[in-house]
């Protein structure tokens, strides 16, 4: 972020006044440009039993297999986001259940937000951001090819708490793995 | 959002390929900009059975009592938000439990997500933002006076989960009163 979004100059980066953290200014039209971590939403979903998964056609982690989740859209709700992803990526229609997972991703200043929902029809696809979905037993899950640890964390809270047969809900950090 | 703020260039308003949303994108550059919901983190804490409530300083709603909370910044963790705001708005160190209510507000395109807590050492003060800062016991609340539908929430499942003895995690949505 080099030019203000408002009026186009420069912008300079400093410390407003009342403020502890340095930001990008705007010296001609004044506007502070604050900066702060994105929602991603997505959901882990149930038809009889089988969990649905989708396989990434596009980057981060093309051809590794996801939760349907995404960045949140202005004006949503956190469900809606949810229902609206895996209506995108898997073409599936997605009744949310209750919050279930919630991973801060500081390295990269993102949230991940996941809900436990189901199937309301049993029918889904392959939407333009997938290769391919299906919805898989326990036992297939591809837990060497699974994109995000955000996704890992969420598939295994959530078999847990199935297997305990009551749903709680779950939080964690994702650091940045250190360069050894 | 009229300029780029990576090359200065003016935005025009149109639906990138593959996209299904109007953004705001340089003919430029080729930077499509993104604007998605932000989150405000706080928390509800508690020292010897009583609640840390803060009477804002600042607008919106100056004068009326709040949870510390405000917005998350980039390379924090939810927690690490949580445990900032209550450092900035109420000098108090509060140690974070868990996580215990979401609140979406599309209406202004933010995620509100509150976490239980204790003050460390029952230390507290008023903090830049805050024109005060109490302890306060149950019966002496100000319903009439809470700066924010989504605190108003987060109080009120916190105190009826108290009652029961047992904390669970709550989402609602709040949305705009309609004009009548």
């Amino acid at each position: 972020m080099k030019y203000c979004s408002q009026c186009g100059h420069e912008l300079t980066v400093q410390i407003p006044p009342g403020d502890h953290l340095p930001r990008r200014v705007c010296g001609h039209c004044g506007t502070i440009h604050y900066q702060n971590p994105k929602l991603v939403v997505g959901c882990v979903s149930e038809w009889d039993g089988k969990i649905l998964l989708c396989r990434r056609a596009i980057e981060p982690r093309k051809g590794y297999w996801t939760l349907p989740a995404g960045f949140m859209e202005n004006g949503e709700t956190t469900e809606q986001a949810a229902m609206r992803e895996a209506a995108e990526e898997a073409l599936a229609e997605v009744e949310i259940i209750a919050p279930f997972a919630l991973v801060s991703v500081p390295h990269i200043s993102q949230v991940h937000l996941m809900f436990r929902g189901r199937l309301k029809d049993g029918r889904y696809g392959t939407g333009a951001e997938s290769l391919d979905s299906v919805l898989t037993e326990e036992q297939a899950i591809p837990w060497a090819e699974i994109a995000f640890p955000s996704v890992h964390y969420t598939l295994e809270c959530f078999l847990e708490d199935r297997r305990r047969r009551h749903f709680g809900f779950h939080s964690t950090v994702w650091r940045k793995p250190s360069a050894a």
